[in-house]
């Protein structure tokens, strides 16, 4: 077990045991590794049902103990997106990974690098100017960057449109080069798809623009190996996956109030929550504050353009049972501020009291920590849940 | 000089050089030295005009080699933010600090290791309860807490009213038990006082409540020895503080966009960027599509609620000139997409390009970075700016 600083109260009387919730200095990031691996079955069972291969994207959690269940306790196919990921992963054993950020060539090098340890890295790019990048740098080094043409599906962010002009241009110079691996897409606006048909149109458009792709590329006498589609209201809203090769999505293992909100999920399977302490009350204002502000949920608010604002986050007990009516409506850097709803009588909690918040958006939360706190939450408990290990997170770039 | 992992491009044939702001692969932070010691001299002069006792606040920078620069290059008074803060500094010879973080119990096994060390480290609380929790811990380790109590001066979060009943109960707590040391204040409300009057006055209820709390305990016969107020607004508004002994600030050594449209600085003195690269263009959507996500600027959008929504941020060139028009408008984990308003042209600025992007807000900005990069804004180059150094960030709780 690996344990971070500060983790046993040093007035305690214990052993060489991590202790459980009610020990480490709050706040910290906490997951229910029952809840987690639930969530990772429910997604495996899936796309073995879809006939497509899962490609975890691990920039949710970005941990190697977060990463050994996906594949069975096997490194498998994962997603990154950064290049520390994609060093960490390597460094762990993962020798197939894909980085789904468009390149920019001055990181090339460092992909050069992974590529000579005989990691096969797999960058993306949307642009003729980037593919001749590619291509130089791949035939300089006498190794071919596997490379995929991003698709925009849904005017998200980066790609091309599958019919765009240079679609086949691009293909051609990454094909000349070696360096031609397949097509990408994310249906980033299914965040936005608030009810299950429109996430399965969502999943099926998505499908339906990377094949297309694909086929052009193919017409065209270009050789398409991947065609990857993925994200984590359409990974789990998709009927049919005909034409594609793999299937990504980040944020399942964990999930959270957006992914909630939009019924992807149950409340009882957010994973990620954070441990705060009752450090001050507010009568006159109907406030309870706690010690965990955005330093420790981060300043993300994706719940605020739902049916259901959630605020910072919603508000459970040690055990993980929520209190009902109980929302974390503010924060600054170090503290929260928690008021009741709906009617709903706030609490009589006194300082000291440990509650657990169950975050907007855990991507963003989990990047606040270095690591996490693992319960097993299938065991019930007279007193706190019981810390069973502590996994780290990659940071940085 | 210290550098990070990755930062220089393992292709380029360099000595051992830092390098410019081309060199490390993005994204990453800037810290312009010179616009910051413009700040922290600014308010230092206004601390000596008003004749009190400067205690910067280190949570915005969380940086060694920043603090260096607050109190003439030796260790002087700070606030901090975490006990993690507080331990760093204590590491790095500070031995006068204020946390300034409302007491949980639980904490004080850590304070009370710090003041065996040596360092007064002043703890905060605004309840009986703490009080007796600090009082006890005191006694049994012999070693007296110096306490603060926490006055409400605006109903931003935690405190007490200047005129409630527990005040004086709490202030005999602290002092049978040799702990009570004075009162202290925020006016965090002020980051929403838009006018200079506003600010003005804002820092004059911020005086008035903090003495007049002081005067109470006083009046009852318990020493205060230290009152404390400030936020960066009300510090640079103060006119006088008499009665108050020390002020307190954080994010002025940096500044954001926040405060220069509260009109506390201008745009020019914003010294925290971070460094993103181009690498795609969505004509069709008018979009420039970079590397630098909310992972490298966070999700704070704290222009969002005042007259001039700055988006994620404003866009400048690699030595720091605005790009006139130029706005961070949505943000991904690794994306972040750039419009052009105002009727103001998209610039063309191919795939490779490097910006710098100025915050909403510094303190979660900075928190996205392991540390910063160091530049000295004074100098003209006809090549990027030269990195002259890395400081490194205090992480954690």
């Amino acid at each position: 077990m690996n344990l971070p600083p500060h983790t046993a109260s040093s007035g305690a009387a214990r052993s060489t045991a991590a202790g459980t919730l009610a020990d480490p200095d709050t706040p910290f990031a906490v997951v229910d590794a029952h809840r987690m691996r639930r969530n990772i079955d429910r997604l495996a069972t899936r796309a073995d049902g879809l006939a497509v291969a899962l490609r975890p994207h691990v920039k949710t959690a970005k941990s190697l103990g977060v990463a050994a269940f996906l594949h069975h306790g096997t490194p498998g196919p994962i997603t990154v997106s950064t290049l520390a990921e994609a060093e960490a992963f390597a460094d762990g054993g993962y020798t197939d990974i894909t980085y789904a950020v468009g390149i920019d060539p001055h990181k090339l090098p460092r992909v050069l690098a992974l590529l000579a340890r005989g990691v096969t890295l797999r960058v993306l790019l949307d642009s003729a100017e980037q593919a001749e990048s590619v291509a130089r740098a791949s035939r300089r080094a006498g190794l071919p960057v596997p490379t995929q043409i991003e698709i925009d599906c849904d005017g998200h962010r980066g790609g091309l449109k599958a019919d765009a002009p240079e679609l086949v241009e691009i293909g051609r110079i990454l094909h000349d080069a070696g360096c031609l691996d397949g097509v990408l897409t994310h249906a980033g606006e299914s965040y936005f798809a608030y009810t299950a048909e429109e996430q399965r149109l969502a999943a099926k458009n998505e499908r339906d623009t990377a094949v297309a792709a694909a086929e052009r590329l193919r017409a065209a006498g270009l050789p398409v190996a991947t065609v990857s589609v993925g994200s984590t209201p359409t990974a789990h809203a998709a009927e049919d996956l005909t034409g594609v090769t793999e299937l990504r999505a980040g944020n399942y293992v964990f999930f959270d109030l957006v992914m909630a909100g939009l019924g992807v999920c149950e409340l009882d399977d957010l994973a990620l929550s954070v441990v705060v302490t009752v450090i001050g009350h507010r009568p006159e204002y109907g406030w309870l504050v706690t010690d965990g502000g955005w330093m420790a949920m981060s300043r993300d608010r994706g719940t605020s353009v739902q049916a259901q604002d959630q605020g910072y986050g919603l508000v459970a007990d040690l055990d993980g049972n929520l209190v009902p009516g109980l929302v974390m409506t503010a924060a600054s850097q170090e503290h929260g501020t928690l008021t009741a709803r709906d009617g709903a009588d706030l609490p009589d909690l006194p300082v000291g009291t440990r509650l657990r918040i169950l975050p907007n958006h855990a991507c963003a939360t989990a990047a606040q920590h270095r690591g996490y706190h693992v319960i097993d939450g299938t065991r019930g408990t007279d007193t706190a849940p019981e810390i069973e290990d502590f996994w780290t997170r990659v940071t940085g770039w």
